[in-house]
């Protein structure tokens, strides 16, 4: 089995998400820089896994001697959407200030967040008591955490269990991840699941074919509005009118009670090429395009919170 | 400006396609067996402009002396949810009993289908007093019909009275008919807008970025359900949630009144690769798909039907 980040050598080795699931190959953070960029390109990607990736990027930073404020605006500055970095951020400098061992706290955030994906997996399974299909939407799993994801983690759990009988894959346009990263990995641990184009959802649910949503989130507000992947916001409100339970799968980390609601939350906006040209591919020509990375599924249409801590 | 159909020298001539928006190559269909490669095959698409087409398909296998059952099944075979194809084999039909002149029978569906999307432009208008943000869905313009369009062709006429502010273009993937299609005619005619992936709508729906949602039709039963390009049954829901117009624009042949309702038409399901590799570009493995190509709006969704005949 693959490590979506592992600590070795001095090193963070990470797996290179940009080229799945046609390539399976590592690569070594080693200087400030590297994290940067492998933030910012979306080398990795996923809440918990930048949140992670970010920590040892904190740590390398400051063995590099670059300035505490520039270690900090410089991770800051990578993606704005998930909290995850920002807690981590928060918490280095926290230890930074205490003169705690960097590194140490690094490889904890990792450990916790490995740990917290457990909790979140035997806490989904209490929502279900038979064989059930799940739709889910952008990437969740072992390739957004250091355990074995959040949304997607309670799916393995079920199907441990022998309660899938089909995950619905929305591919997850722009980039794609439902179709590159959630395939790949399902298929690698044999859950079966069946790629689908993100608008064939509303006509899934309404042909009875999905008994409930799961999706992860990036950021949560504290009346529990959730900033999570484009297209969410839409799955809710159809989620909504066929009567659908729909969860949220997220660490506690993931909720920020500095931001009162989801009005608040800033959307990434990503770039243009995204669209017309994803991963170098040109499928169209240089149109003009809205790409907000992001959207906000307002609490009411939230069935429930399924995190490390329980149900909420 | 471009044509994408025209009958010239005793062969019809269409534009490929299937190259757009990368190339502008016109393609004659000269045998029986061209004209069911380039319907079946989608060299062209669109439900009107597969209907005339189709007759000049027809009138060319009797010409090759193809017995009349032979033509009618090849035909029928092509793609089964647009009504247009049926409607016109079954007036070829007529005519062929009748003893009438085929290739001028042929040539009047062509020219009245020509006639048509000026009407829909014309009725389609009355129903606006201001510039306004539309959503449309797949390609129903120049490149689906005969004419200036059904759903485009109101927009067109929208644009010359300076009333679109914004054209929000779905991509509309599988085969990305907006991104490729809608987008390069869009441009061809300088009327403003902007692409998005399916998914951000409900997104644009939420933040008022829509003030009405015009598309096509490839069927619509007696009871007023609406089969078109797979998407359209989610768009009919996050319009009715946001209270948003949601308007029908088709031809009055589009109507079959054979079927009772929407759970009658048959939906195509096209092939696995169109999501995972369309047009040959390869943006996953060969993972498990489902491909429904169409959905249904049911009739309750639908603010008004857009025709040639005026606003139903």
């Amino acid at each position: 089995m693959f490590k979506s980040i592992e600590w070795k050598n001095n090193t963070l080795i990470v797996l290179d998400q940009r080229l799945l699931p046609f390539k399976e190959e590592y690569i070594s953070l080693k200087t400030f820089d590297d994290y940067l960029y492998a933030i910012k390109e979306m080398v990795i990607r996923g809440a918990p896994l930048i949140g992670a990736v970010g920590a040892f990027g904190f740590y390398t930073g400051i063995k590099e001697n670059i300035p505490l404020n520039k270690v900090i605006s410089s991770l800051q500055s990578t993606r704005p959407t998930a909290v995850n970095l920002f807690a981590s951020i928060t918490r280095m400098n926290k230890a930074f200030n205490n003169k705690k061992d960097l590194l140490e706290e690094s490889i904890k955030i990792l450990e916790e967040d490995e740990y917290s994906c457990e909790q979140i997996g035997n806490n989904g399974l209490t929502l279900f008591n038979k064989p059930v299909n799940i739709l889910t939407h952008c990437n969740t799993g072992k390739l957004a955490t250091c355990g074995i994801g959040t949304a997607l983690g309670v799916i393995y759990k079920l199907h441990e269990k022998d309660f899938i009988k089909n995950v619905w894959v929305d591919e997850t346009r722009p980039r794609l991840q439902g179709a590159r990263l959630t395939a790949w990995e399902l298929k690698k641990s044999n859950v079966p699941f069946t790629l689908i184009t993100d608008n064939m959802a509303g006509w899934l649910m309404k042909n009875k074919q999905i008994d409930a949503i799961i999706i992860g989130a990036d950021r949560i507000a504290k009346n529990g509005d959730t900033a999570n992947k484009i297209g969410s916001y839409s799955l809710s409100v159809l989620a909504k009118h066929h009567n659908i339970p729909f969860y949220i799968a997220a660490p506690y980390t993931t909720f920020d009670n500095n931001i009162k609601n989801g009005e608040k939350i800033p959307i990434e906006e990503r770039k243009k090429d995204e669209i017309t040209s994803p991963y170098n591919i040109p499928i169209t020509q240089d149109y003009p395009v809205y790409n907000p990375s992001f959207d906000i599924v307002p609490r009411e249409h939230i069935t429930n919170y399924i995190t490390d801590k329980g149900i909420k």
